[in-house]
């Protein structure tokens, strides 16, 4: 069994438009911490769109960032010992994303994002991401997360 | 007088979510080009959240995505020396976004984003944005905009 690890985010922390489990107008992503690696996975609509029949890079960019973030969470929890779901876990945020498009997203199939944190420090982790539409990976996202600062709280 | 440069993209590619005017669903930015700069505002709602009281990363993202495109298009013209206005603009996608998010943006006041094309070639653009809350800049970014590939179409 799985959980996601956005349910475990703190309670002044889970509005976030892309993945707080707060916001009732944003995406409410959720990401499974299987083993060391993340995964989320979102179907687009139809609106997301960027050209006829591809999805919004933006939209990509969004659950690159949120993915990200619960990616470094989950490893910040893994790494220090602690079961997922034994309370709540370390929130993180952006410092610095980016995503390189490799082909374009075809809209349509539910989008698998992967994520794993290749570098860990006291504050901060970079996370890689693979986006795949239909089994083929059409985005890579790189995304140093650092724990969240007191000036957002 | 100035005039956006979204209203000038082509039918068949007016449906983005950011940008494009045929999406009615979406954000609808537009792009102003004035002299070799241009300028979007845009003022988030109040669930474009990621910590209360700041703006969601991904919309920032977002925003900066299609900010560059239409600041690579206006440039495009310009180079090619036809005014903005005389007819369709090439349009470009994004082949790599990256942001930087400096301090935290707060939510509340309109953004505004700023783009310079700072490379061009036959093909590509790199184009450099910042944006702006309150007169402070909160975020940089640095974008690959390619001509829209055939695939594409």
């Amino acid at each position: 069994m799985t959980v996601a690890v956005q349910n475990y985010y703190p309670e002044d922390a889970a509005h976030c438009y892309g993945c707080g489990r707060l916001n009732d107008a944003g995406y409410q992503l959720k990401t499974e911490w299987r083993e060391g690696e993340a995964i989320t996975r979102f179907t687009p609509q139809a609106h997301h769109t960027s050209m006829p029949g591809f999805v919004y890079g933006g939209l990509i960019a969004s659950i690159v960032d949120c993915h990200a973030m619960a990616t470094a969470a989950a490893d910040a929890e893994a790494s220090a010992g602690r079961p997922l779901g034994a309370g709540t876990v370390a929130r993180f945020v952006t410092a610095s994303l980016r995503v390189d498009y490799l082909r374009p997203t075809p809209l349509g199939p539910a989008l698998e994002i992967r994520g794993q944190v290749t570098e860990r420090g006291d504050r901060k982790a970079i996370v890689e991401v693979t986006v795949s539409a239909a089994g083929q990976i059409t985005a890579r996202g790189q995304v140093v997360a650092v724990r969240l600062p007191e000036t957002m709280r």
